[in-house]
């Protein structure tokens, strides 16, 4: 290649993996839902970031640091000052924005986000200390560096600034913060690498960032950091903090930990750092504890969603099969945690079952997180949501709020959409996969030659993609689409023929000489269809859950009748689903269902001998159903992803 | 009375309440269930107690307030140091044992307790300061007093320390405490008094003690004070802290809360202290707030075993219906601190349905806390543990634990032991009214005479109760005995004579003149039952749970044959319950039924269209239940209450 890839990811060929991403630019999402919100995140929410970082004092903390000379002034302002509680971390979340900015302004300039983002470079580079040293926590309040490694997020932080660094580099050539990156890590080094003391960062994220920098720079010294780290977790250096050892994976070796435990983010973080350090350095053994634990943790710890996480105590994994609707913890990060770890694992692995993951947690545990209109967030994303509930917004809050005070999700959600693109397709020795359906674009350079390709789709709407080969190499290659898990019934053709495609094992593979204006056209079938959980889930027991395509519905109290309570609707199985001809949500069809409306006991002690009496006022009710990633955009209400059934 | 009343609650005559309590003195538990378990709080517990309440530093931080003379020494130990967690509220575990001991030295003497104790209160005498502050983690560390209200616990340990020193003077005479007690308050007063500024300790409990201590001095002064703290907290003043004002119940006034809200032993507590205000008060709108939140919180947010507490973050309740088997917080504080609640609304109105709340939470709440040798404990109390179950017992372990860095249960559950015997029976204008049932004599001295019964009974192991008049008035007196609510059938006789008591509301109610020797036997039918949960209560949708009598029971992993694991477990529910010949635990029956193995689909994604096959080796198991309160005595493993059925 001639230039630097532009990706997020970028292991080069000498690393182990089946797979290799395209650059940004050779994707482009070209109209349809996707480009829709990207179109939001670029217009509106990256905006409202920057007024949000400038009012949660997140910038402010790096102007002061950058005046203060060295010399400690206090006003340090964390999130939750009024609550006495201060967050060390408030430079990652201007980090992560300017990453989005970065991926952002190579898309297309912007002069009023290059503004922006050229101030807070500006005051990035003036606040790090003569040595090195990066962080307005420490700083401010004259700490000592690294003194607090299990919660000071000082590593994170550097982790974070390194990524939007590389951004910076790889998307405009740009390496101001490259620079400052470097010289931070570098003083994380002297202190923590080899020959300095062992000790760990309490949240695991720049192990992923040091491997990109080796990738961008070729220095090893940051592949054998991330190493280092990886190596020294799970050995106690963090001590058991309040949650517990494992609330920051430090109960076992990364190596050998067989689930996946602990703080949810901290844990894909971790083993998405883990994935590239096994694809750079050879360690199978560390990739294969990756994938057990990815493996164990979809089959018993992840909600219908795709998201993560089942206590709100310590923001952790439950047990196996604990995945309670109501309080499910869902973060919003942790589902982007989940989405960059099966990027890499699908890289390393070629198998389509990661690119199933991120589609289902793309649309049902990632957009959620975000009102249509871009500017408004959870941080938190329950499946089960009760009248007046409380706990699943901002403080006593209900509903989506602008801003948190721990402010991880609106920012990590930006960079996200800013490098989405990179996700839809890749290449292999054979030639270009399609992991994600989208109107697209996209250009390869295939080692027989350059490919490009139009996918034109109303997906998720519609079922249909038509992939139009508009440039190819003479000779043969091979166009690979994702079968989605989802889909149990597809037709495909080629220039109009139909073609047998046997049963769907995860992709389809057409290999063949092909021809300018050569027409693909893939039918998933996508009818409206009740899921059911395994029975070991037990906060779900006696209730269904209604999918169509990749996205999981829900069911609002704003949709019901005045007088129909939701916890007294049942699902009537047995009657098809239909959908709604008139009416959707983000362009997305709404779905009906026939319901029946049973009335609760009376107030009274709750536990007895049973219904010996059958119930009074029972009646049918009419059911509509919409994307669970469109809901909470009305007044707060009830909500339920899962149903019981009559 | 010619002497002060011996209990610890004792309003007088002209307290607003229907119900008078008895003197300690007049109630003795003779023998069977609850005389072994007060038996080993006595002879075990306690010693345990002070064991570890030396080794937590709880009595070194006192020792080291009594020598330092007013000069801050530093040296606080706050429990969970090495977490980077120091709770400012050891004192008060001191005080609660205190407390029990006071009440255990009257029931009989005992020197090495005595000695213990004596030791403990010389240096709480020392550890005071001249202006009567007392506090050892505010004088050790040099704070300034009240100046963290929040979360400082300062009302909170005097409160409990004047709870201790009313146990010493009612039951001892011994007013070495009540003098401490006295001038901690008065040095709380000067502050935040009348004409003080406005403020309210984060965790209540202060409340209860002032008007106890009224009722012991008379001084209108306390009664003052608490009226005061009660009217103060729901105006803010505490702000949001970390889990919002929601959290202290600060939000509303406590005439206004509809429902009970954030952590659990902090309303209980407040509602304990305000039903004491208000009968104090004669304050009818106070009280009837309190009743109508408890009858919203028995309704909706009490878990099966009359636990509190649906949240781990914040030790909180849920919303309405939340109410987690797995993630049940089920607080052992909170249930006696339910139990307090419910005793003072009995006292109140005179309704049994608030002891049979108590005596749900004593046998299934209560007693699951600690263990049949009385010195290991649980905290949290759930409902539900799976295999490799984490997060219900302290740290990372499994199990009951000998202490806790929060050490707040064990030591109430000392103090709840050792005053228990109070809550067996009351007086009213008519006469006695039973509301526990227990092997015990009572003596009552009643307007129209004194009367003495012995009850005898095997209860909880059967429902037989014989109450025999041993001394008696010749004037007719009411004889009452509460009919428990889960009780549907029952028998009664007085000296052999069957009576027809119509339907069972309640209670039974005997008013004539009785002779000596005059024997009434009440049979409560006591089949083991399946008890359902209102289908509202989403996370136990399709289970039944196993009761008999007030016991609730559970089936535990180590039951199971080794093949068998209990997440696969359906119980038949058309198949008849029946008790085990052969063993008991605690004495207490063991009883079978017939379940089913289902084993789960293999692993994989565990959400699809359903069960298509049959499951394949599906088979028949012998189910067998043990009393909750029994559980886990054996090796750490899977427990269920609630358990799906076939």
């Amino acid at each position: 290649m001639d230039r630097p890839l532009r990706a997020a990811v970028a292991p080069p060929g000498t690393a182990m993996g089946v797979l290799r991403p395209l650059d940004l630019r050779a994707v482009s999402i070209t109209d349809g839902f996707w480009a829709d919100r990207l179109q939001v995140n670029r217009e509106r929410t990256l905006a409202h970031g920057a007024q949000q970082l400038e009012a949660s004092g997140a910038i402010g903390n790096l102007r002061r640091a950058a005046t203060a000379q060295g010399v400690p002034v206090g006003g340090y302002r964390g999130g939750h000052d009024d609550a006495g509680v201060t967050f060390p971390f408030l430079d990652s979340d201007v980090y992560k924005w300017l990453e989005a900015v970065g991926w952002e302004l190579g898309r297309a300039p912007d002069a009023l986000l290059r503004a922006m983002a050229d101030e807070v470079i500006d005051l990035i580079e003036r606040a790090q200390a003569k040595d090195g040293y990066l962080g307005s926590y420490v700083t401010l309040l004259g700490l000592h560096p690294f003194h607090d490694l299990a919660w000071g997020h000082e590593l994170y932080c550097v982790g974070h600034l390194a990524q939007a660094a590389i951004a910076w580099s790889r998307s405009l050539g740009d390496d101001r913060l490259l620079r400052v990156a470097g010289r931070a890590v570098a003083r994380i080094e002297a202190e923590l690498g080899e020959g300095g003391r062992d000790g760990v960062d309490g949240h695991p994220q720049i192990e992923m960032a040091l491997v990109e920098l080796y990738r961008l720079t070729g220095e090893m010294h940051y592949l054998a950091f991330a190493e280092r780290q990886i190596g020294l977790r799970g050995h106690g250096h963090l001590g058991r903090g309040r949650f517990g050892a494992g609330y920051w994976q430090d109960l076992l070796p990364v190596r050998e930990a067989p689930t996946v435990s602990g703080h949810a983010v901290r844990q894909v973080y971790l083993d998405a750092g883990a994935v590239d350090v096994a694809t750079e350095t050879g360690d199978r053994v560390l990739l294969d504890a990756v994938i057990r634990r990815w493996d164990e943790m979809r089959a018993r710890r992840t909600h219908l969603t795709g998201a993560l996480g089942s206590r709100h105590a310590g923001e952790a994994f439950g047990d196996a099969w604990e995945l309670p609707p109501d309080r499910a913890y869902a973060e919003t990060c942790a589902a982007i945690g989940s989405v960059m770890l099966a990027w890499r694992l699908l890289l390393a692995t070629g198998e389509e079952r990661f690119a199933d993951a991120i589609e289902r947690a793309l649309y049902n545990a990632v957009l959620p997180g975000i009102s249509p209109d871009g500017t408004a967030f959870f941080y938190v994303n329950p499946l089960l949501v009760r009248a007046g509930g409380t706990g699943y917004a901002g403080g006593e809050g209900q509903g989506r709020q602008a801003w948190y005070a721990c402010a991880c999700c609106p920012p990590n959600l930006m960079r996200t959409f800013s490098s989405l693109e990179g996700l839809v397709a890749t290449t292999d020795d054979a030639g270009i996969r399609i992991h994600q359906l989208a109107a697209a674009v996209i250009d390869a350079d295939l080692p027989v030659g350059p490919v490009r390709l139009r996918l034109a789709t109303a997906y998720p709407t519609d079922g249909r993609l038509e992939v139009t080969v508009q440039r190819t190499p003479v000779a043969s290659w091979a166009l690979s689409v994702r079968m989605p898990a989802w889909c149990v019934d597809a037709a495909v053709s080629v220039d109009g023929e139909p073609l047998d495609v046997g049963p769907l094992d995860g992709r389809l593979t057409l290999e063949r000489a092909w021809t300018p204006g050569a027409r693909i056209v893939v039918d998933l079938a996508m009818p409206a269809r009740l899921t059911v959980p395994d029975p070991r889930i037990d906060a779900v027991r006696g209730c269904v859950a209604v999918e169509r395509g990749p996205l999981v519905y829900c069911v609002e109290q704003a949709d019901l009748p005045g007088d129909v309570a939701l916890p007294d609707v049942r699902l009537h199985v047995a009657t098809p689903l239909a959908l709604d001809p008139t009416e959707r949500r983000l362009g997305l069809p709404v779905i009906f269902a026939e319901g029946v409306v049973r009335p609760g006991p009376s107030a009274g002690w709750p536990y007895g001998a049973g219904p010996t009496d059958t119930p009074s006022g029972e009646r049918p009710v009419k059911l509509r159903f919409v994307p669970y990633l469109a809901w909470a955009n009305r007044e707060p209400g009830a909500m339920r992803v899962w149903v019981p059934f009559a």
